[in-house]
Order: structure tokens, then C-alpha cells, then sequence
């Protein structure tokens, strides 16, 4: 018997690299899950583009439409929960998520950032830990809260910041483990393994890897 | 010929746990570098005990006898540079550093934290990493500047934080890695491949690793 699919509701405003990498794991059946639907709130996101060419449903909601913020919101929760979504995935969404939206899937808003959070939240975050001369960086997949990337943290992943980098050849490096953790976390929703502890989340049956990382090496 | 060894000071308030470290690797000859004179503000300072034992200078200056900072960190520099000084390094001093210290020692001053800067400066950082729900933390050598753990990275190593945590096992995984950077650090210096690019830091030769470490493990 084939496991029910954990039904994700996918919420983007540009141009979805984080989105494609769902899909393309969703496909390979890599991960147990299925895109229930894209929502933009912008009408040229990429990320439309790319939920036609997969077949997977897809609309745009554009802010533009609504006076209120609350409004707005309720729109995307109802369009949500009319697809039967359980776990909403933000991929590069660039709208605050409001009090009402969070009530509506509590502990089920994700949100992924390339920076270690708690260092460098908020926007340009390669660019801020570079002219910082951060030694490591990478990406988070955190709870979505009502502050801007201060959820608790499900699962992180480090690189090294080296000498020569810039924000591309940065970003590209934290980009290439962003499309891994970020469908490795839903997987671990799909399999019912994401637990809270206060705001520390533990993940049922995962294994202690005590590597450490120096940089610059010895 | 034996290379001209690096004189260090040692500024120290507590047991002095880096103390021991860098006065091994001293010993060891693993370090181009020697304790030219260990300084405690604080006379019960295990770390005096550990100079001591070397057989290093070590000298008491009790901040409590100065009514003014300032005239507690002139007889601090003056008996540094009395000390043929070369590189001043903090581990575990418990006192903030006047700009009348720092242009005495320009781009000398360096100090260890038990955090990935710019992640939790200041104190009781491994609670408050635990608290957060990081699942990184780790340590940094960074020059002191004007500000609280604000100076510019010189080196950081990095440690996954286990579910099973306690404040105690997180600072034991890191201090494992301080006694291993710190030491690597000064020897970074004594071998004058510190280079400074506004504020971020570059090592000359050294190595890019582009491992990446992710918590919890895939």
C-alpha cells in the first residue's frame, strides 16, 4: 500500500528554485508529499511557470487586489485549505504572514532562509555575512512565527565562507544545501518525526553526528 | 636557527581552561610562541596558579585598587609592554577594553567566544544557543574592538547541538574546538599570515574546504 502523501500548499513570489527543487522530489517520489498548490501574490512569478509546466494546480492571489493585509491572507488560507493542504511551505514568499494565517495551520508554516539563524535575519543575508567576514554561514528551515525569521529552527545546514567569495558564489553554495534540507524537513513532516520542546524541535529517531567544521581548516 | 617565538600576554579572570591550552602547545613547542607574562584582575584567578606552574610570569592587577578603568588599563598596557608583548590574548577576562588599551595594541588584541559570532555575544551563550533551539553553535577568535564580541572573525569552528543537549555537554563539545583554534590562531599570527580587508580577515595560504555539515543529519 502506498503511503498517503503529505499535501503541501506552496507559497512563492518569484522565481522558485526552492519550488522546482519540491517538485523535481515530489516527482522522483523521493520524498512523500504531492503539491497540492502553488499560490502567488504575484501574477510574473516564475514559480507559476514552473507548477504549469509540472501539472500541479497553481493560481495567483495578488496582494494588489485587497485594501486590507487580513484580507489578503484569508484569501490564501481559504484557497489552502480548499486544496486540502497540510503543511504550507513558504519558498521565497515575500509577504508577512499574519496572526489570523498562523492560527489557521498552527505548527504547520515553514519557511526556509539562507543564513544560520539566529546570525543575519531579514533580507541581503550573503551580502551581511560576507561584509561581516562571517566564517560560516548557511540555511535554516524554521517554523514560520509572527516575527520575521525567529521561528524555532527544524533543521540547519553549514558551509564555510571562503576568502574569494562574493554574494553569487555564496549564495550558490548555500543554495545547493537550501534544495537539500528543505525537502529533507518535509520528509520529516510526511513521516510524523517533527516534535516541540519549548521552541526546541526534536526530531524523533534522528541519529548525533558530532563532526565540527574549522574555518579557515588547520 | 629557531624562529623568534611570538611573545604573548595573557589577560585571564577565572581557571584559565584557554590558559592551560596555549601553555601546552608553549611547552610542546607546537606554537612559534611563548608566555611572556599571564595578568589577573582577579587575585584568586586559577589561572595565576597555572602560570605559576609553568613557570611563567604572572602578575596580579587588581582592578578593584583603581578607582578610574582607565588607570586600571594604563598599568595593564604598561606592564604588557614592560613584558616585550606582542600579542595580547583575553581567555576568560572579565573586563571591557578601553580605546586607550586598544590603540596601545592596534590589531593585537584577540579573544576567544563560545559562539558562532555574530550569533549570541555576550554571556551564558551556550544556554542561550540551547534556549533558541540553534542547531549549530561553536566558537570564534576575533580581534577586540570597541564593542561586546563585535571584533573582526578570525576563525571559527563549528559543532551540531544534540537533542540531548545540556549546557554542560554543549560547552564541553566547544571547548574541545577553543583549545584547538585558539592556539591556531596565535600561531596564525606568529607565522604573520593575518591580513586584515576592511573588516573581513584573510589568512595567506590558507586552504579552502568547502564541507558542509547539516543538523540533523539527512
Amino acid at each position: 500500500m502506498t503511503p498517503k502523501k503529505l499535501r503541501l500548499g506552496v507559497l512563492a513570489s518569484g522565481g522558485g528554485t526552492n519550488l522546482q527543487s519540491i517538485i523535481d522530489n515530489c516527482q522522483q517520489q523521493t520524498i512523500d508529499a504531492e503539491i497540492a498548490v502553488v499560490i502567488c501574490n504575484n501574477p510574473d512569478a516564475g514559480a507559476l511557470a514552473r507548477a504549469e509546466k509540472a501539472g500541479r494546480p497553481h493560481l495567483c492571489i495578488n496582494h494588489r487586489d485587497f485594501k486590507q493585509r487580513e484580507d489578503f491572507d484569508r484569501a490564501v488560507v481559504a484557497a489552502l485549505q480548499e486544496a486540502g493542504v497540510e503543511l504550507v511551505v513558504l519558498a521565497g514568499f515575500m509577504r508577512i504572514i499574519s496572526a489570523a494565517f498562523l492560527e489557521a495551520f498552527p505548527q504547520r508554516i515553514i519557511n526556509i532562509h539562507p543564513s544560520l539563524l539566529p546570525a543575519f535575519p531579514g533580507l541581503h543575508v550573503q551580502k551581511k555575512a560576507l561584509e561581516y567576514g562571517a566564517r560560516f554561514s548557511g540555511c535554516t528551515v524554521h517554523f514560520v512565527d509572527g516575527g520575521v525569521d525567529t521561528g524555532p529552527i527544524i533543521i540547519q545546514a553549514v558551509v564555510p565562507v571562503l576568502d574569494g567569495d562574493t554574494e553569487e558564489s555564496l549564495s550558490a553554495r548555500i543554495l545547493q544545501q537550501e534544495h537539500m534540507i528543505y525537502s529533507h524537513a518535509i520528509q520529516l513532516f510526511a513521516e510524523g518525526r517533527v516534535q516541540m520542546n519549548g521552541r526546541r524541535v526534536q526530531i524523533k529517531g534522528a541519529q548525533d553526528n558530532q563532526s565540527a567544521l574549522i574555518n579557515p581548516p588547520l
